[in-house]
C-alpha cells in the first residue's frame, strides 16, 4: 500500500535502485497450472533492454531475468512468484556535485523534501531502470491474458511533432522506435540524430490496444477499468497525459457524433475505446498516452542547492533521449496487468453470470 | 475493493441507485476534531445540483444530505462518517420498452455482460446521480484541506469547440457553466440554446488546480500522485482523458523547453503541473479532463436488444446536453480526495522527517 | 482501510453509534442474482435484537433493517447494497457525570488518547450496537453461502464457570442462551439470576461451525482461513481468544494423536477444525471465541479523570451483564463473511482448477 | 492481497519455496532515516535458525539475508526494502513416493485441491521454512520500535504438558528453548529426548508481550489491534489458538474481577493484556499462542493418494519434533509488524492530537 505494489488479485510489488545490486518483485495472485520459464519473460525484457540502438541510453544491461519462486516443474503453482534482475553495468563516478543539487525536472527535489534523504546515483528508485520489473511482470500477465484469447500490443504514435498514424502490427517491431509504419522509420531516425546534435530531448505519444477482451471487465464507479487503466499508465514515468479511445477529441464532439452505435453484427465505431459506464464492451480497448521530454539533457539549467542556493545543473551520464522510444513495452505490460487484476476480480464476483446476447465487437 | 471505495486511508464508500430509495457514503479515516455540518456539505452539493439552470437536466433534487454518525457536538470524532441524501424526484415511468435494450454509448450493454442483470431505471448504478455522494465526501476533504492551507478549485475550460482561457476565479461561480470569463458567458449560452434545438449533446474540458500543496505528497512507483489523480479524475462518468500539467502538449515539446528551472524566488514555469516523479513539487497541481457528450439524445440510434436483435433506441427522460456543465464541483472532489489521501499516507511515513531547504511555489 | 471495512473482495464498511440517528452499512461485492429481502436480513438481526428476554439489555430496538440499494425485483444486481437501521430508543439522560471520567475496562480510556475527542453517550462507536450491522451483512453472506452448500451455525458452549457439551442443533434456538442442550437451559437462567443479584457480569464461550466448506478456500502464509477467522472474531467486541479446532488443547497433545488420518472414506478426526496450512480441508471449519465479563457493571470502580485524578466510577445504564449470550449470532456473522470473502478470492485465481481426487468430510 | 502480504502501511511481501532457489521479501513503507545492516536483520535470524540445537531440524542453513534495495549510506530512504535468504542446504531425495501421497495433518491435501499443483519438495510454500522472511521483516519493524521506546519479546510458556511460568527476561536467550526460567531448562531438554526416542511430537506455547507501546494505537470496529495481533499470529504455522490478555480465563472471570481499575499512578492490573476497545491502553501488550505438535513424524500414518486411494505415510526427512521451539522469535517478529503498521496508521490519522491527560501504564 506504499507504493510500490500494482493491483488488487494480481499484484505486483517491486523493489530496486538504478545503482542498488539488484531489481526485483513479487508477482503474487498468478492462477496456477501457467507454463511459465525465464525465456519466456526475457523476450518482453529485451524489447524494453537499453543500448540496442543508438537512439536510447548507452548503459549496456543484460536485465537477464531469475525466477526465484511460484514456479515448479515449468509451471506457476498459484502461490508468490519471486523475480529478480541483477545490476550489473552501474558504473561508478563521482557523484559529490550533484549530491547536494536538484536537477531541474526531475524526482530529486520532490523526494528531497518527501524523505529528507535520497539515493542520488542514477535517480534510484526514481530512475526509469525501475519499469524493468513492470515488463517482466507484465509477461506474465500477457501469457495468461493469451490464454484466454486476448492480446495487448502497443506502439509509437507520435515522436515530438512527427505524428504517426497506423498501418501495420508486423512493422513494428522491426525498428528501434516500435514504429508502426515502416516507410516513416527514416525520418524518425534522422530526427533523432539531429535531436542529439542539438544536445535536447522531445516528447513521445504511444498508443496501447487489447484485443479479445470479454466484455464486463472493470467494476463500477471508482475501480472503472478504464480509471485504473489511466492509473497505471499514467504510473510509468514521464507520463503526462493519458486518453481512452477519441480522448481529448471528444471535447468538441456531439452525442450523434461520438456514440457507437450498436448492430447485430457489431459495433459501427469505437469513439469509446472499448469502455462503457468504466466496463469493457467487448470492442477493443484502445489507450494513447503523452511522455514529456528526459530531463537528464546536457544543456546547463538553472536550479537550487539543498541550501537553497541558487546553482547551475549539468546532468551528465547515459540518458535516452526520448524516453518514449522505450516506453512501448512499458506501456503494454501496464495495460495487461490492469486487464489481468480486472479479469480476476470480474471472476470472483461474476463466475455464475451467464447471458445469451451475443458479445459484438 | 469490489468497485465502490476510494481511497486507501481516506475512504469514501459509496452506494445508491438514480432511482432507489437513497444514495450514500461512508467516509472513513477523517481526522478528529474537524468541525463539520450538513450545511458545509450542502454548499458543494447545491453547487453540483441538478435543475439550477436552463442547461443541465430538469429532474428537481434538493440533494439535502443527513450526517448519520462520526460527528459528536460539532466536530469529527475519527469514526466513520456515514453520509445520506434521499432520492425525491424518481418520476416514476414505464420502462417496458427500454428494459431489454441497450442504449447506444451507455453503460447498458457492458453491464449487462457483466452482471446478467441490471437496474435499468434511470441507469441505476451508473447514473451520473452517484457523483453526488462523490461531492459530499470532498467537501469533507476539502474542509480539511483548508485547515492545511490547501485550496482546490475548477472552472470549465472548454465547451465543444469553445476553449475558454482563464480570467478570475471571482467569475467561476457568476454563472451557470463554471465559466472563468464573464466575457464568454453569453456565447456558451447561446451555444447550449443551439444545441437543445439540434436536440444534440456535446462534450467539455474541466480544469481543476490545488493550491497550497505542500512538497512531498504522493508515493513513488505506482501510488504516484498523478497516477492516482489520473485514477480519480477517469473514474468520474463521461471523462475519456486527463492531463497533469502539459499533458499531450508535452509529446511535441523539447526537454530544454518542458523543464521547470528553479531559482532560489521560485519556480520559473510550472509545465509538470506541480508533481514530480510522481511526489508533489510545492508548485499548484494542475489537471484537465476531458468529458464526452452525453450519450443520451433524443435522436434515434440503432442499437440491439438482449436477443441480439435490430432495434432503434430514442432516450427520454431528462438529461444534461452537457455533462461537463456540472462536472467541475465532482473534478474539484476527486482531486481533494485523492489529496486528502496521500496527505494522510505521507504523514504516516515521514512524520519525522525535517528538511531545511526553502519551499518554492 | 481505517479500520470500519471487513474484506477484501467482499467487503463490508460500517458506521454509526450508539446514540446517533442510525447505524449503517455497505456492502461491496455481492454476487448478482441472489434473491434478498429485508425480512430474510431481520431474521438474524432478531436473533440478536435486545430486551428479548430478561438475561440481556433492556434496551428496546426493533432493529428494522432497510435495504437502500443493490437489489433490484427481488435479487441483488452486483452494485454496492446500502443498509440501514434507525436508532429509536436512544434514552435521552445526564451524561455530564460520566463526560470527563473513563469507566474502567471501557473503551473510554484508550479512544481518548487515541482520538482526543470521544462520543461518550452510550459507548459511541465503540459500543456493541455497532454489531447489529455485522449481523444484517453477515445474513446476506450466509443466504450466498446456502446456495453453495455451505451452513454457518454457533451455539454458546460456557457461560461463565458452566461449561455446556453440544447435544442438538435444534435446541439451540429454542433458548435465549444459544444453549444446545435443553437440559441445561434451567441451570444457566438460575445462574444468571443470581449474578443480577449480585450486580456483576460474567463472561461466556461461543462455538460456530461452518459444515459444507469446499477444500481450497484460503490463502497461504498471512491470509490463511484460520488467520482471517481468527481477525474476524477477535473483532468482535469483548472477545479475547481465538480457537481453531482443538485451540489450546493442541499444545499438550503429541503428534500421534493430533493429526488427523485420512481413509478413502474420509477423516478419521478434526483435530485440526476443517484448516490445514491455512486452507480449509473440506472438514467442518470449527471455531472457538472467549468473551469477557461485561465491563459495565453497577458495582463501584477506581478510574480517573480526563486531568488524571482519581475518581469512582459507577456505570448506570441498560447492559447487558453477560455479552456472551448475544454473541452467538455476531460470530455466525463474521465467519459466513469470512468464507463469503475467501470464496470469492478463490474463485478469482482458481476458477479452471479441476481436481479429481475426491473430496473427503 | 493474494495472501502473501501483511500490513496495510508497513507492509511485508514474500515468496519462496522451501527447496527453491531463494526466499525473499518485499518491506514498503518503512519511514526513511532507520540505520540498517544486514547484520541487525542477521540477529534475529540467528534466533530462528535450524540446527542450532539437538531439539530442532538438522537442515543447516546458514540463513544469511542480503538488502538488495532501500537502504542508502547505511539508512533506509522510504523506499521498498528488498530482501533476499538464497537456500543452501536442499538436500536433495527421492520424492516419488510422497508426491502423489498427501500426508495426513500436512498442507498437501488442501493445497491440491486449491491448486491442482504443489510444489510437493519439503512442503513447497508452506512450509516453515517462509518464515524467515518474516523474522527478518520484523527485524526492521523491530528497530523503528525501539526507536520509539518500543520493545517485543516473547519466550516459551508451556512445552507439551510442562507448564513454564516467567522468571527473567535474561534467561530467555540461554537455552534453545527460550524458556524464561533457568531452573526449567533440564526438565525441558529430557522431556524433549524421550519425545525423540518415542519418534513423535509435541505442541507448545508461546508468551509475546510488548512493552512501551504509547495509548491509541489499533482502529475501530474491525482493525482493533487485538483482532490484527490475532490474524498475525494466527498467521503462523501450526498455531491453532490466540490469546490477548487473559484469554480463555476471562470466560469463568467475573466482571469485578476482570476489570482493570486505574488510578493515578496506573492500572492495578492488566487483565485485558493493554488492549481496551481493539485500541492500546499503554499496558503491556500481552499475547499468547497455542503452536500444534508437528505433523512430520516417523510413525506410520494412514492417509490416501491423489486418485483416492488407502495409503500408509511415514514421514521422513529433518523435522523440528516441536516447531513451538523455534516458534519465539516468529512471534516476535508477527506482534513487531502488526504495531509498526498501527503505529504508522495512527500517525496518519491523529498527528495533530494531543492530550493532556496522563499516560498510565
Amino acid at each position: 500500500m506504499s507504493g510500490n505494489t500494482f493491483g488488487k488479485l494480481f499484484t505486483v510489488t517491486t523493489f530496486g535502485e538504478s545503482h542498488g545490486p539488484a531489481l526485483g518483485a513479487v508477482v503474487d495472485g498468478c492462477p496456477p497450472g501457467l507454463p511459465l520459464s525465464e525465456e519466456e519473460l526475457q523476450r518482453d525484457l529485451d524489447r524494453r533492454r537499453p543500448g540496442t540502438s543508438r537512439h536510447t541510453t548507452q548503459r549496456r544491461e543484460p536485465d537477464q531475468v531469475k525466477i526465484l519462486s511460484g514456479v515448479f516443474e515449468g509451471v506457476t503453482t498459484g502461490t508468490s512468484i519471486g523475480l529478480m534482475i541483477e545490476n550489473t553495468d552501474q558504473r561508478s563516478k563521482d557523484y559529490s556535485t550533484i549530491k547536494d543539487q536538484f536537477r531541474p525536472a526531475h524526482a530529486d527535489y520532490s523526494y528531497h523534501h518527501k524523505y529528507g534523504i535520497r539515493d542520488y546515483r542514477g535517480g534510484g528508485r526514481s530512475s526509469a531502470r525501475e519499469t524493468a520489473m513492470r515488463v517482466a511482470a507484465g509477461a506474465i500477465a500477457k501469457l495468461y491474458l493469451a490464454t484466454q484469447g486476448i492480446t495487448v500490443r502497443g506502439y509509437m504514435s507520435q515522436l515530438g511533432p512527427i505524428e504517426i498514424a497506423f498501418k501495420e502490427w508486423g512493422a513494428v517491431h522491426d525498428n528501434p522506435f516500435f514504429c508502426p509504419d515502416p516507410t516513416r522509420v527514416a525520418e524518425l531516425e534522422a530526427y533523432m540524430d539531429q535531436l542529439r546534435r542539438d544536445q535536447d530531448s522531445v516528447g513521445a505519444k504511444v498508443t496501447v490496444v487489447a484485443e479479445g477482451v470479454p466484455p464486463g471487465l472493470g467494476e463500477p464507479v471508482f475501480d472503472r477499468l478504464d480509471a485504473e487503466l489511466a492509473h497505471g499508465l499514467m504510473s510509468i514515468n514521464a507520463v503526462k497525459g493519458v486518453e481512452i479511445g477519441e480522448g481529448f477529441a471528444s471535447v468538441a464532439q456531439r452525442g450523434s457524433e461520438h456514440r457507437d452505435e450498436m448492430t447485430p453484427e457489431g459495433f459501427l465505431s469505437n469513439h469509446a475505446g472499448g469502455v462503457l459506464g468504466g466496463i469493457s464492451s467487448g470492442q477493443s480497448i484502445v489507450a494513447h498516452l503523452a511522455l514529456k521530454p528526459t530531463s537528464s539533457i546536457t544543456t546547463p539549467g538553472r536550479s537550487i542547492d539543498v541550501h537553497g542556493n541558487a546553482v547551475e545543473v549539468i546532468t551528465k551520464g547515459r540518458h535516452d533521449p526520448c524516453v518514449g522510444i522505450r516506453a512501448t513495452p512499458i506501456a503494454e505490460a501496464m495495460m495487461a496487468l490492469t486487464l489481468m487484476d480486472h479479469l480476476l476480480r470480474h471472476r470472483a464476483q461474476n463466475a455464475e453470470v451467464r447471458v445469451e446476447t451475443p458479445v459484438l465487437r
